[in-house]
């Protein structure tokens, strides 16, 4: 028997190591947009469909991450467990579900939203970052570009995630996302986009905070506002002090 | 200005490679459980509440996974999109949510159930294994065995996930969950939970994937039912056979 659980943790470190040498410049650009949307008090919000909002929903409402930064919620695509789970799937094929849901947000030019999406290629991440742009909304796209050159758009544009886009985060996911294979599996296994989407995702957040500490130590801005865990002494305390101090830009309680 | 992103990286790949040396013997005794159970036509589900419930998903209706894992989805406790948002962790502490969402499942002995919890320590992933384990269900627990050393269960019996398992994964995450500090943070930031635990559950699926191929190469079973990428030519027509063909163990779709 192959050591196929070696061989996971093999392409899962080898994807990350790939990520840090080759997105390492998208991601500072991120992260300063971000830190730049915390400091100026703009709203924030993270949007994927299906499995794609796994890494958005990691750096929401989250120990060590920001208070700031909202799920863009939309009903039945956020993740896996719509009843029917297919249904997830054709509902990213829908035209104005995207531009409902934005709107439906406070958000405003000058905003900045996350779109994940691993393929790009579907109707409702391209039509999402095309209509918040057409806002002036400020756009970080998480996907991956092996599919752009593979696939076909979805999209009546023709266009994917990428091209609507301030900064696009490149996850490098092969399409198909099966990292293993074995003479006795019909099809590839082993996906790692999960794993390497959120790896992305926080370490935007990281380099964001970096630069609000750097700032706050140099006293030209406020300390970066960090959700404590819930489960260490006084973290609940303290996160509730941080949701009222930021309650104008956070949509996620009352 | 620290690289705070490189040092994000690192951390991530620290903690994957202790999971890859430390956790592969348990892996591989889940991973066994996983392979019978998919084998001998057992029902499979997975569980957990917020941020620990993005891992479960990740191993349900997945290209490169199996068909044939579940989501047991408790209302509210499903990843962050629940309105407000503290109310998912308030619903970890309530009694009775666990019993009442497994009954209500076919569930029945000898299948088989992930619970993941990053502490362990609250009513919900206790209550949950132990029950399953009354019924005679098999309870993979995927959970930081630093927290049973250091904060107080929340469970009247005063026990973790960990006491309620036939397998424990331990994601080797600290308390607090944030792998970097800054002089201008007041706390930790940078977690790497959801990446660890979702390595964990893929290795696992892997790992159990592996074990069913080689039987099939050896003509002594069915191959592992994968799903394929819905962005592959014919993708989505495998899906549906398969599906159809596992009808029986399948809840998540008609």
């Amino acid at each position: 028997m192959d050591d196929l659980v070696g061989q996971y943790f093999e392409a899962a470190v080898a994807h990350l190591r790939r990520a840090q040498a080759e997105e390492g410049e998208a991601i500072e650009r991120a992260a300063e947009l971000l830190a730049e949307a915390v400091a100026e008090g703009r709203r924030i919000f993270a949007f994927g469909a299906g499995h794609s909002s796994l890494a958005a929903q990691d750096v929401v409402y989250r120990a060590g991450g920001l208070v700031v930064v909202n799920l863009l919620n939309v009903p039945g695509m956020t993740g896996v467990n719509v009843m029917p789970a297919p249904l997830g799937s054709a509902l990213e094929r829908v035209s104005g579900l995207a531009t409902a849901a934005l709107d439906l947000t406070p958000a405003t030019a000058g905003d900045l939203l996350f779109v994940i999406s691993l393929s790009g290629r579907q109707v409702m991440p391209v039509e999402l970052a095309q209509h918040a742009r057409a806002r002036g909304l400020r756009v970080v796209g998480v996907t991956s570009l092996a599919y752009p050159a593979q696939v076909a758009s979805g999209h009546p544009s023709g266009t994917f995630l990428k091209d609507h886009c301030d900064v696009v985060l490149d996850n490098k996911i092969a399409v198909g996302d099966g990292e293993l294979t074995h003479p006795g599996a019909e099809t590839s296994f082993g996906p790692v986009s999960t794993i390497v989407t959120s790896a992305l995702m926080q370490a935007v957040v990281a380099g964001a905070v970096g630069r609000l500490a750097d700032r706050a130590v140099q006293g030209q801005g406020a300390t970066p506002p960090l959700f404590r865990s819930g489960n260490v002494d006084g973290g609940t305390d303290w996160n509730a002090k941080l949701m009222a101090e930021h309650a104008d830009r956070i949509f996620y309680a009352f």
